[in-house]
C-alpha cells in the first residue's frame, strides 16, 4: 500500500541537500568524535523498566522464553495465571503508583553516576511514552497512565545528569515486524511505518543525550536504515552537537560501527581499547529487568561492582549500572544500596575515576588487584584488595619513580605514604588501615 | 518519513492498469447493482460488541463520553475505578469466556434474519481480529485470546448466513488519525499506514459479504480514499461479485454515495425510497452496545420490532436488527426473546418478508395500521393491529379487486377469506380469532 | 471451652419464664395460625443473590459442584481461573455497583407481587448484613461493602411490600459446622456461637416478615435448636404477631413441622392442601442463582409462570417467584420482562388470585384447562388456554348453575355472557376474541 | 446466648482437678523458669506476614490508620483504589505465589538465628492457618490458599531452628471484640467463643516453642482468661515442658507479668534486666510489615543490627530481628543482606553471643563502644568501633587482670595480644586491622 522504498529516496534527497557535515555511511559517520562530555562521565545507570516488570519473573526477556516453552516460565504461567492471559494483559497491572521521578533522580545522583539511560522501548514494543506509532501499547494508555519518558528526563536534567534512551530496534512480535523478517527483510514496512518514524519522535521530543539502540541484530543496518538514522541524527537532529550513539545498528554491527561500542552485555575487556566503549552490567547478574526470584547471590556485591567500575574505566569505557525498578515504580532497596555504597566510595576516590583518561598501562604488571588510571599530571593506582602487610608492591609505575620523586597520597588520608623503588618495582607502604575511611578499594594517587 | 501521496499515486496506477470495470468515482461506482442476495434477505443482525461491553455503561460510545467529561459517565467511573485507570485498561477484562459462536449463530439462524454483520473495529480502534495494523489493541493480544472475526464468520457462514464486517474508518484516540484531523486532513498518514491496509487485510482474510462502514463524517471521502477502495472492492477484491457496501464513505456520503443507503441510526422512512436502503435499528433503544443500565422499556417490543420489520420491507429496505452481547460472549436473554419470537412470527408471515419487493403502494391510504409487500403474483398486506371488528378495511387494494376477484388468506389459516368490495374500499373479514396462531402482525396474502 | 449445653438451659428458662403462648415443641407450636396477611398475599419475589452470582455458572449451588469435582464446573474453574483461585476470592468482585434496591422494589411491586424474600444467607454462608458472627464474609466487609438486607428491606417496605428473609441454617464449608456435622452432631458449637445468635440478630434487627429456612435436611431440629427459636419468634421476637415462618427446620422436618410448608422446591402440588404452602418456583428452570449459561429455553414462558401462579394459587399456596440478580446488581432485563407481564395480567385479573381462597374444586373435573379459585360470593374459573370454537365448558361448577342463575363475566370484558346449562356441564361462550384485553390466561367470574 | 462466665467456670474446675503444677494466678505462673534452650539462642527471626503486605503501605497498622482517617492513608486509598474497596478485599491478592518455605527457613539458619516467630494472627484477625475460628478470613480460603503456619512451622524444624507464633489477643474490627469493647469488657464474647477455643487450636495443631500474645493493651488480663490460659499452657497443653510465652496479657501486664518479658517494641535496656526480656526490632525502622515506600536510610544497617544484637545479648536479652515479606512470598533482598552479613559476623564472634550470660557489667565503664557478655570462664569484651590507635583501653575488666595474667585474643585472629594493665585500666593492643577479617565489631576474649 505505501512505498516506502521512494519515501526513503525522498527522504534522503531531502537530507542531504546542502552539504550535510556527516553522509550516510559508516566510514563517514565514524568519523564524528565521541562528546567529551560521556568520555568524561564515567559512570552511568541503566534502567530496564516496562511491562515485564509485572510478571517480573525470569528476566525482562519473560514473554520470548514463556512463547518459546522454556521450563520456568510456561509452569509460571500455567500457576499463576488462567490459560488464555496473553503478556499484553499484563499491561493493566503495570501501576507505577510509587514511581515518583525525582527521588529516583536523586538516588541516582548520590550513587555518583553522571547520566541515566531508561529503556523508552524493550523488544516487547511498549512504548514508555505517548508514541504516536504504538497506540493502545503504552505507558499513557495502559497502566501508568503517564508519560514516563518525559517525567524521567525532566527529573533526571533537574539533577544535573544527562538522560540518555534505549531503543529496541525489533519488537518481537509486531505482527509488522514479522512480516519483514518472514520477507527475509526484503519489505520494511515496520522500519518505514513504524519504527523509524517513532524514533525521530523520540528523539524530537524527549532530546536524549544517548542513544541506545538495540535489537539490531536480526537484520542488516540497510534494513534498519541506520545510516540515514544517524546521519539525520548528527546533522539535523535538535540534539546532534552532542548526542551519544552505540553501535547497535544492524547486524554484524556490534563492536564494529556507530558512536560507543558495547559489544556485549557485560563488555568488560580488561585491555584497552582503541574505541571509546560501554560496559553495560546489571546488579542482578541474570536479568536486566527486575525479577522476583533473585537470590541474594545473584546480585553484584559492591566489591565486584567496583572492580567492574574499576577495570572498565582504566581500560577507557564507561560503565553503565543496570537496576530493574518494580512495576510500582520504586529501585528496590538492595540496588539502592549498592548505588549508595558506590557514591560513598566515589566521595573519596571519585577523582580517579572521573575526568580521568587510561593510563600506558591498565592492570599491573605484576599485582593483579591494581588498576591504572590518570589525570594529568597523577597516576592513579586502585587496589582491589588491602595487603595484609600494608605494603602495594607495583611493576608499572616503576618508569615513574626515576628522577623525580613523586609524592604517593592514599586518597582519604592526608599523609604522604613512603616507598621503596627496587630493581623492579615500587613497594609503597600503606598507612595503617585503622585510619583508613575508605573501604573496597583503595586508590594511590601517584603524583 | 513516509510519502502517502506518492505513495497512492502507485496505487491508483496498479489498480487501473488494465480496463476496469469501476472507476475510483461515484458516478461509475453507483452503476453497480446492489447484489440480488442481500436485496431478497430483508433481515440482518447487527453486532456491536467491544471494549466497551467491559464497561457496558451507557452506550458503545463510553470512552468518548467519559473523555468528554459527560455526566454520569465521569460519575460511573469515578465510583467503580482508580483515578488512573484508562479505557484501554479495559481490554483485559474482555474475557469472552462463554462465547460460543455456533450458538450465535443458531440463535440467529432462528430468527429467521439471513445476514450477520459484527463490529470488526469500532471508533475505539480495538480490531476483532488480529490485525497487522493494530498491534495490542486487537482482540488475539488482549482480552479474548481469539480470533472473533475468524470464529464468528465461519460459524455464521455454516448456518447458511452471510457475514457481514462493520469497520469504523476513524478511531477517535488513534494519534495518527488526531493528527491528521489536526492538520484538517492535509495529511493521511492515518489512511495510508494504517487503516487503509488494514481494511484491505480485513477483506482479503475474511471476505466479508458486507462491508458496514462508518465514522466517515469527520473528513472527506478523499481523506479517506473511499473512491479507489470501492473500485478495488468492486474491480479486485475477493469479493468483487456479491459484497455490498453501505454509504458511510466520507463527509456527506451518507444517503448518497455508495452502495446501500444507512442514512442514519435507525432510519425508517416510511415511504418508498429509490435507493436501497438498511435501517440499522438497535434492540436496546439508547445503545448498540451492551448496558448494564438499560431498562425494561428501553427494549424494543416484538409489536415495535415487528412494525419496524415490516415498515422498512414495505418501503424497500432491509432491517439489521442490532444486539449487544456481554463482555463474557453471551447475547442477553431479552434479546433472544425478541429473535426468537420474531423467528416465530416468520415461520408463519416470512413470505410477506422475504425476497419481496415493494408494492405500489406502502402504507395503506385509509388504514395506518397496514403495510404492504409483494411477491407477484401475490400482494401481502401487513396489518399491524387486529380490528376490534374483525373487519379489515383497505383501501390501496381497490384497484386490485376489479373483474378479477383476488383470493384473500390469513397467512397460517386455510380457509379463504370473504370481503366486501364498496365504493372506495375493500373490507375484508377476518376469520374468527381464536383460531389464529400468529401473534403481533396479521398478513392478508392477496393473490 | 464453651459449654452450650448449659447455655441453651440458661435460655430455655429465660424464655419460658412467665406463661409464654406457644412452648417449645411442634404441637404447641403448629397452633400458631399462619398470618392472614400473608395468606391473601398469595404472590412473593424471591431473590437468590450472594458469591455465587460472580461466577455465575452452574447455579447457586456452585461451590459445592466444584469442590465435589462435578464436570463442568472444575472445567469452568480451570479455563477461567489461576489454579489457587478459592471460592472466597469470588467475594472482592462482588461489587453490586449497579444496585438500587428503590429500582427493586418498584419492579417487585409493579409484578403484583406483595412480599419480597431475599436470601440474606445461603448455603456458602456470606451474610447479606454485616453479621456479628460473620467477620470478613459478609457483604460489608468484602464486596460491596453494602447492608444489602437494610438497604433491600427499607426499599421494599417502602412500596408496602412485606419484607422476608430466607437463610441457611447450615454453611457447606463452615469449620464449626464441620466438626459438629463429623461429630454426628452430638456437638452443637456451630449453633450456639454462630447460627442461633446470628439468627437472632438478623430478626432484632431488620424484623423480617418472613423467616424462610433452609439448608436443614442435614441434621435433627434438635441440633438446630429450632423449637427454641420458633417459640422465641413466636412469643419474644419483634415479629411475633406476624411473622411467617417455613418448614425447614431439621431432617424430615419438611412438610411436617412448621409455619408455611415448602416441602420441595416448586412444589406445586395441584390438589387442594391442607396445610398453607408456598410453591417456591424460579424463572431459570435450572437455577435459583443468575447464570450466566443459561439458555432461553431454560427460563419460564409468560404461560408457564401464569400456570404456575394459577395451580398453586387454585390449591390454596402461594407462590415464591426466584429471580436471581447479577454480581453487579440488577435484575437480568429476561426476568424483568416476565415480572412485568405478570403484572399487567393481574391488573385485569388481579381479583381472581389476590385475597381468594380455594373453592371446593380445584381443576375442572372436565376441562383441565380449568382452575378455580373464589372470593366469597364469586367463582373465578381461570382458564389457561382459549377454545377455538370460543365455548369453555366446566364440569365443576354445574351446580351453581341450579336455580340461582349466576351471571358470569370475562374479567376484563364489560358485557355479561350466556351459557347453556347441559346435564353435566355448563358450556360458557367467550366474548369475541378480537375484543378481549387479556393475555396468556382467561378468568371467568361466576358471581 | 451462649453463657461464657458458666462456660470457664467449668473449665477451670476442669483444668484444675489434679494437683496442678502452676496455678491461674501470676504468682503462680511466674514461678515457671524461662525454658532454657530460649535463654542460650539468643537471636531470633521475627516475620510480620499478612493482609497488610498487600497493600504494602505504612506499616503493617495499615488498616487502623486508614479507617482513622490518617494523612497518606486515605490518599494512597483513594490514588490507587475505587471508593468502595475494603480492607478484606486485599485478601484475594495475598498470593503469596513465590513462598517457599524451605527457602526462607535456610536464609533465617544462615542469619545465625535459632528461633522464627510468624505472625500466625495479626490485629486485622486473619490468621495465617484454617482456622476452625475464622472462616472465610484465614490464608486457606483466601488468598494464598495454604496453611502458612503448617509450612513454615515445618520448614523451620527441619533447620533445628524452633518456632514461634506470635498471636494478636483483640482484632480491632472483629464486631464481636467491639461489642465487648462497647460494653467496656463486661462481656467477653469475643474471647469464649472466638479467640480462646482458636488459641488453643493453634498451640494443639503446630505445637509452637513460643507463645508471642500482642494486642492485649485495651482491656485486663481477666478479660483475655489469660492466667487460666497459661496455667491451661503450662500444666496441659502439648508444650507445656519448653515452651516460652511472653508478657503481653493484659492492659499493665507489658513488661510485669508472664514469660519473657518485652514491655515495648524495640526494647533495648542497655542496663542488666533482672528478668528475661526479648527486644524485638524491625529492620525497617518505620514498619514490622512490608512496606514499599521504606526508603534506604529507614533500614537499619549492619552496623546498627549488629550493635542491638550485642547489647541485647549483653543485658540478658535475647533479640528477634523482624523482617516484612512481600505479598507474593520473598524476604526483600536488602533483608537478606542483612541477615546473612549478620550470619557471617555470627560465624567469627558467635561464641561471644550464643550461650552466653551476662557478665558483672554490661557497658565498659569508660569506653562506650564495649561490651560484655560471658560464657565462663570466658569473658567477651566486644567493641563497636575499632579504635585509630588499634588500642582497646577498657575498664570494667580491671579486676580480671591481677594475680593471674588471662589470655586475650581477637576472635579470628591467631596469636594471643599484647596489654597494659594501668591504674585504672587495662589497655589491649589489636592485631594489624589489615590482618582482621571480622567487620563491624570486635571481640576480644578474655580468658
Amino acid at each position: 500500500m505505501t512505498n516506502p522504498t521512494l519515501a526513503i529516496i525522498v527522504l534522503i534527497l531531502c537530507t542531504f541537500s546542502n552539504g550535510a557535515k556527516y553522509k550516510p555511511n559508516w566510514n563517514s559517520l565514524q568519523t564524528r568524535p565521541i562528546p567529551k562530555w560521556y568520555d568524561q562521565a564515567k559512570i552511568g545507570i541503566f534502567i530496564h523498566w516496562g511491562v515485564y516488570s509485572v510478571p517480573s519473573f525470569g528476566s525482562e526477556w519473560f514473554w520470548k522464553h514463556w512463547k518459546d516453552g522454556t521450563d520456568g516460565y510456561k509452569d509460571f504461567m500455567k500457576q499463576n495465571y488462567p490459560p488464555n492471559f496473553t503478556y499484553q494483559d499484563f499491561g493493566r497491572y503495570f501501576t507505577a503508583e510509587f514511581f515518583k521521578p525525582d527521588e529516583w533522580a536523586k538516588q541516582f545522583k548520590k550513587s555518583g553516576a553522571e547520566y541515566v539511560i531508561l529503556t523508552t522501548k524493550h523488544h516487547e514494543g511498549f512504548t514508555m511514552w505517548p508514541s504516536t506509532y504504538s497506540f493502545g501499547w503504552n505507558a499513557m494508555d495502559i497502566g501508568p497512565n503517564r508519560d514516563i519518558v518525559a517525567e524521567l528526563s525532566t527529573a533526571v536534567r533537574a539533577q544535573n545528569l544527562k538522560f540518555g534512551a534505549y531503543y529496541s530496534l525489533l519488537e518481537w512480535y509486531n505482527p509488522r515486524y514479522l512480516a519483514d523478517s518472514n520477507a527475509n527483510f526484503t519489505t520494511n514496512n515496520f522500519v518505514a511505518d513504524k519504527m523509524y518514524p517513532e524514533l525521530l519522535e523520540l528523539i524530537e521530543t524527549y532530546k536524549p543525550d544517548i542513544i541506545w539502540a538495540d535489537g539490531e541484530w536480526t537484520a542488516p543496518d540497510t534494513y534498519w536504515n541506520s545510516t540515514n538514522f544517524l546521519a539525520w541524527l548528527y546533522n539535523e537532529s535538535p540534539v546532534k552537537d552532542a548526542v551519544v550513539a552505540d553501535d547497535r545498528w544492524g547486524k554484524g554491527s556490534l563492536c564494529k560501527h556507530g558512536g560507543v561500542f558495547t559489544c556485549q552485555d557485560g563488555y568488560n575487556p580488561k585491555t584497552l581499547q582503541k574505541h571509546k566503549f560501554e560496559n553495560a552490567v546489571s546488579l542482578d547478574k541474570h536479568s536486566w529487568g527486575f525479577r522476583r526470584n533473585a537470590r541474594l547471590e545473584d546480585i553484584l556485591s559492591i566489591e565486584e561492582l567496583i572492580t567492574e567500575v574499576v577495570q572498565t574505566v582504566s581500560c577507557g569505557g564507561n560503565i553503565a549500572i543496570n537496576v530493574g525498578p518494580t512495576h510500582y515504580g520504586k529501585i528496590p532497596l538492595i540496588f539502592q544500596q549498592r548505588l549508595s555504597d558506590l557514591g560513598s566510595w566515589l566521595n573519596v576516590n571519585g577523582q580517579s575515576i572521573k575526568k580521568t583518561t587510561p593510563w600506558k598501562y591498565q592492570n599491573d604488571t605484576l599485582n593483579s588487584n591494581v588498576w591504572y588510571t590518570q589525570a594529568k599530571p597523577a597516576v592513579y593506582a586502585i587496589s582491589l584488595k588491602w595487603p595484609e602487610n600494608n605494603i602495594v608492591e607495583l611493576g608499572a609505575v616503576k618508569e615513574l619513580f626515576g628522577k623525580h620523586k613523586p609524592k604517593v597520597n592514599l586518597l582519604g588520608v592526608k599523609d604522604q605514604l613512603t616507598y621503596k623503588v627496587t630493581k623492579k618495582t615500587v613497594k609503597i607502604t600503606l598507612p595503617d588501615k585503622a585510619t583508613v575511611k575508605s573501604k573496597w578499594a583503595y586508590v594511590l594517587k601517584i603524583a
